[in-house]
């Protein structure tokens, strides 16, 4: 009824209904509108009241409300439950919890900013409030632990292809999962998983992305590795789209994997990477790997040759580009 | 200072031994004696106290008393905490609190009874009072998910050798991870884990031995495919000796493994398995893939020829040996 009220409501924009009219097509009382009505402001939606006039819906913001996301969702599992914060910690710690309390799979996390973005290894992701996007989903695939981090392969390879095709934007994938424009970094995966040795009891798979921030919005001197796609296009770009195109492409990469195999995510992978045939570094706790990136594996493993001619199959690390 | 009261007792066992000798002996009061030898009482000893006489060391019953089990632990990391339960739900799960709580690497969960013992794919692990050895240990190796599931290949290994060099028995290893003598199940390993895509937060790495069950005491027909060290060989194994030979033989193997390298473990594994070279069934979520077990590769999967001649890599599932 509320996602009712609130379709009429944008359908007239900046026109005000009144009460009444609200009341008898939906056949509900005056309280009743009210009572929408004020749940309606309390998510944030800008709408205002006028005696004898009735209700106009003034601006819709570039916020991520659950409202907005539902109606722009095309999927049948994720984010069917969402959790929307103004601000918490860190999505994917709180999508923790939600898996250890055994909530269904696809239940996604979105916020507006977080206060300890995490990252690989441990890192910070800066996450201002309303810049980028920073959601986390919890999935429960009957797959093993070996094949879990497939599903950043997949992850990365959404983003990409959602940034090609409805955005005009060509990234590269830096292995195993840096999202790149111009040779910074706007977007990162963090896949963090509870399991049995041959079985994922969940994993949750965190994504941050840069959208909207300025140059100067970059603390220090992140700016010179990092970057934004407003940075990029020159563009303010909305976030609820982006982000409702991203679910909307990953639950069906998601079930095409599950249903069809990994072959399709390592092709797509292979076409937007920027890693294989270069000389790389690979720097892996504490030591560093040297040769040419030769291919990756179906597991996400990273082929180097050494340069004795040997090979090496590394599946943690971070690369540098050697120009 | 209690370890020495508790080592001067089990030496002149069934002699009593003065108060004053004791206090004199060590240098502490009389009032301190007494403290030590109730806390000894308290932890499961059976020491009498006649007044004049002095205190004797009754029996010590073979049960996994912390300070039986560290006075023969050679080990620096495992077993160097111990968390010891007459009766616990599951030692996995409460070892997994531990890891949560951030507890150091080497911590073990022992238990001389389970109310819900916990086997792989949520089954049951029969696990009555003092008849076998049910413990977890926690760990934090520096590797990938991918590579966790070498632990179990390791503790299998060891549990095997163990029992080969110290006890005489010759188990068989049916892949991935279950222990058989004469064609039935006496143990049985559970890895659960916390990690993120590329490195395990850590591992919980659960043993279940049947060691002294007598046929009768199986439930149901569960003695048809289940037996115990004392069936198969006749004799009552003292399980506090069987439990700190595996300790200390698993921290050797753990070091070396981080050290070296897997191909130890892999050679001991094929040593010990009864899988490679026979026609399998392997059932897998529900899915049966049938056809010769061939190897298994680095990472433990094993490598089906499928009756077309293709092969299928298998990290998960059930195995029927077809005779």
């Amino acid at each position: 009824m509320r996602q009712a009220i609130l379709e009429l409501l944008k359908k007239h924009q900046e026109i005000f209904i009144s009460g009444e009219e609200i009341s008898k097509r939906f056949g509900i009382s005056r309280t009743a509108v009210w009572k929408h009505i004020n749940r309606l402001k309390e998510e944030g939606y800008d709408i205002e009241s006028v005696t004898k006039l009735g209700y106009k819906l003034k601006e819709i913001p570039d916020t991520l409300l659950p409202e907005e996301i539902k109606s722009r969702l095309k999927t049948k599992v994720i984010g069917q439950e969402i959790h929307y914060f103004p601000e918490i910690v860190s999505t994917n710690s709180y999508c923790k919890t939600l898996g250890d309390k055994g909530v269904s799979e696809g239940a996604a996390v979105i916020a507006e900013s977080q206060q300890n973005g995490r990252g690989r290894f441990g890192r910070t992701w800066i996450s201002p409030p309303q810049k980028g996007l920073y959601f986390s989903l919890l999935l429960r695939p009957k797959i093993s632990p070996q094949e879990a981090s497939r599903l950043i392969f997949l992850t990365a390879v959404t983003v990409a292809c959602v940034l090609d095709t409805h955005f005009n934007l060509k990234a590269g994938i830096k292995w195993p999962n840096d999202l790149i424009l111009n040779g910074k970094k706007f977007a990162g995966i963090l896949l963090e998983m509870k399991a049995e040795a041959e079985q994922v009891d969940y994993l949750v798979l965190g994504v941050g992305i840069n959208v909207n921030n300025k140059p100067e919005e970059f603390p220090g001197d992140l700016a010179k590795t990092a970057t934004s796609l407003f940075i990029e296009k020159g563009l303010t770009l909305s976030r609820v789209e982006l982000l409702t195109t991203i679910l909307n492409t990953l639950e069906k990469a998601y079930f095409n994997y599950l249903n069809n195999g990994f072959g399709r995510v390592l092709e797509l992978w292979k076409k937007y990477n920027i890693t294989l045939g270069k000389r790389v570094t690979v720097t892996n706790w504490q030591t560093n790997w040297s040769g040419l990136a030769k291919d990756i594996n179906p597991y996400g493993g990273l082929i180097l040759v050494l340069p004795d001619g040997t090979e090496k199959t590394m599946y943690s690390g971070d690369v540098t580009l050697k120009v």
